[in-house]
C-alpha cells in the first residue's frame, strides 16, 4: 500500500471514531433538549467538550456555561466559537458559590463534574437556588466500577482499581455513577429519575471497540501509569501487563462493559 | 394493627413480587416469540421456571423441553401442568448427546444453562446440527461479575466472589453472561447479536429492591454461606457483614445494580 492509502485509511478512521463520538453523544444526551427561551446553567462546563452538544441539542435555549478554571473556560469558548454557536455566555464561577438571584434558571445541566468534587451533594445543594419552581436538573456521571470485560484480568481490573484511588485521593469519586439517585434525591430535588446508559462492546461492534474500548477508557487508565507506578500502587511490569489485558479485550473476542448514569429531578 | 390486616398486608406484598417477577420475565423473554408450529427446543429446561414462560409467549409453538435430570422433568411436568399449558413435551436427555435427526428443530433456547457446564462452547456445537439451516439459538445468562452497588462493601463483594469461586469449583462460571457473544460466535453460528439487560434498582422502586435485590440476588448469595465459611473463604464474622452490606443497598438510599445478557444467532 502507498502513503497515500495509508493517509486515506486514516481519514476514514478518523471519520469511525468521529461517528462513535456520535454514538456516545446520542447515548448521553439526546433525551437532553430545552425549549425555545429556556433558561440553562452548564455547572463546570471544563473545556466545552459538553457544551458544543448542549448547545447544538437545543439551539434556542439561552445556555450559561460556568468553570472556574479561567484555562478551561479560553478553550471552551474557542471551541465554541470554531463550532458557531451563538447561544452560549461563559462565566468564571465557583459551582459552590455562584452569584445569580434564586430562581435565574429553568434547567440546570452537569456532566462529569460531581466525579471531581469532595462534597457533590453540597454542590447540588447549593445550586438547587438558582432553579425556579419546577425547573429540572440534569446529571450525568460514569462508574469506573461498572467496568467488567472479557478475557476477565485481575490485573486489569487494579490497574482501573488504581485510577479509581488516584481520583479519590484528589478528594473525587470515580464510582459516583452509582450514587446519582441518593445525590439527587437527598439534595432535595423531587421526581428523581436515574437511567443507566450501558455501553457494550463485543466484536460485532469495531467501531465502539475502537472508539471506546481502546480510544476512551483504555487510553484514559493508561494515562494514570506513572503516577500509579510512582506511587507504588502497582510495579510497572504489573502495570503494563494490566494495560495490555486490557488491550486483550479488544480483540475479536473480546467484550467490554461500561455503564454512565443520568439523573433527573425537579425543584 | 389486628392479624388480618397484617395478612391483608402480605397478599398486597405477594401480589407486588408476582407483578416484579413478571417485569424481570418481561426484560429477559418478552422479545422471544415463535410462530405457530415452529419446532422449539429448550435445552436444559430444569424444574420448568423459565418452560412455562417461554410457553407462554409461544402458545402455538411446539416446545420439546430437555432435562438430563429425571427429578426435574418431573417438577418442571408439575409446574407446566398446574399452568394449565399443552404445547410442550418433556424428554429426559443430555445436552451433549441429544438423540434427534439432524434439522429437528426450527429455534434452541436456553436459559441460565451454560453457567452450570464445564464445556459451555462444545454444548453449542453439539446443538447446532439440530437445528434446520437459517434456524435460530437464543441463549440468556447472567454474570455475577456485574453486580455493583451503593454503599460500596468490600465484604459484600467478597461474598459475591465466593459465589463466583464455589460454581468454578463445580466445572461452572457465574461469569458467563459477558462472554455469550464470543461463546456463540465461535460455536459456528452466524449474525450473532448480544444485548444486554440492566437491572438497576434505587429506592424510587421498591418492588424491585424487594423482589431483586433482597429476594433474588442477595438470597442467592446467602445461599451458600455455609458452603463459603466452611471452606474456609471467609470467616462467619466476614461473611455475615458482607451478606448485611448486601442487605443495606436495599435501604431507600442504596442502589444494585445487575446485567443479564441474551444473545441470538443463526445456523
Amino acid at each position: 500500500m502507498s502513503g497515500k492509502y495509508v493517509h486515506g485509511y486514516t481519514e476514514r478512521e478518523a471519520e469511525r471514531l468521529s461517528d462513535q463520538a456520535q454514538t456516545l453523544t446520542g447515548l448521553l444526551h439526546d433525551d437532553t433538549r430545552y425549549p425555545a427561551g429556556s433558561r440553562v446553567l452548564e455547572a463546570g462546563c471544563g473545556t466545552g467538550a459538553q457544551t458544543v452538544i448542549l448547545a447544538r441539542n437545543s439551539p434556542e435555549a439561552r445556555i450559561t456555561s460556568v468553570d472556574i478554571s479561567e484555562v478551561s473556560l479560553g478553550e471552551a469558548k474557542k471551541r465554541v466559537e470554531i463550532e458557531g454557536i451563538t447561544n452560549v455566555t461563559f462565566e468564571a464561577g465557583d459551582i459552590f458559590d455562584l452569584r445569580y438571584e434564586p430562581g435565574s434558571f429553568d434547567h440546570i445541566f452537569l456532566c462529569f463534574v460531581l466525579e471531581h468534587l469532595a462534597e457533590p451533594h453540597r454542590a447540588l445543594e447549593q445550586l438547587r437556588p438558582l432553579l425556579r419552581e419546577g425547573g429540572t436538573i440534569t446529571v450525568i456521571e460514569g462508574d469506573h466500577g461498572s467496568a467488567y470485560f472479557h478475557p476477565d484480568s485481575t490485573h486489569a481490573r487494579r490497574a482501573i482499581g488504581c485510577l479509581v484511588d488516584l481520583q479519590r485521593e484528589m478528594g473525587g469519586n470515580a464510582l459516583i455513577g452509582r450514587e446519582l439517585y441518593p445525590l439527587v434525591a437527598g439534595a432535595g430535588y423531587r421526581d428523581v429519575s436515574v437511567s443507566p446508559r450501558m455501553v457494550y462492546v463485543d466484536g460485532s461492534r469495531p467501531d465502539l471497540v475502537r472508539g471506546f474500548t481502546r480510544l476512551t477508557f483504555t487510553a484514559m487508565v493508561e494515562g494514570v501509569g506513572d503516577d500509579a507506578v510512582n506511587r507504588g500502587m502497582m510495579s510497572r511490569e504489573d502495570w503494563e501487563r494490566g494495560i495490555a489485558d486490557l488491550y486483550r479485550t479488544s480483540e475479536p473476542d473480546g467484550v467490554f462493559c461500561y455503564t454512565f448514569f443520568k439523573a433527573t429531578g425537579r425543584k
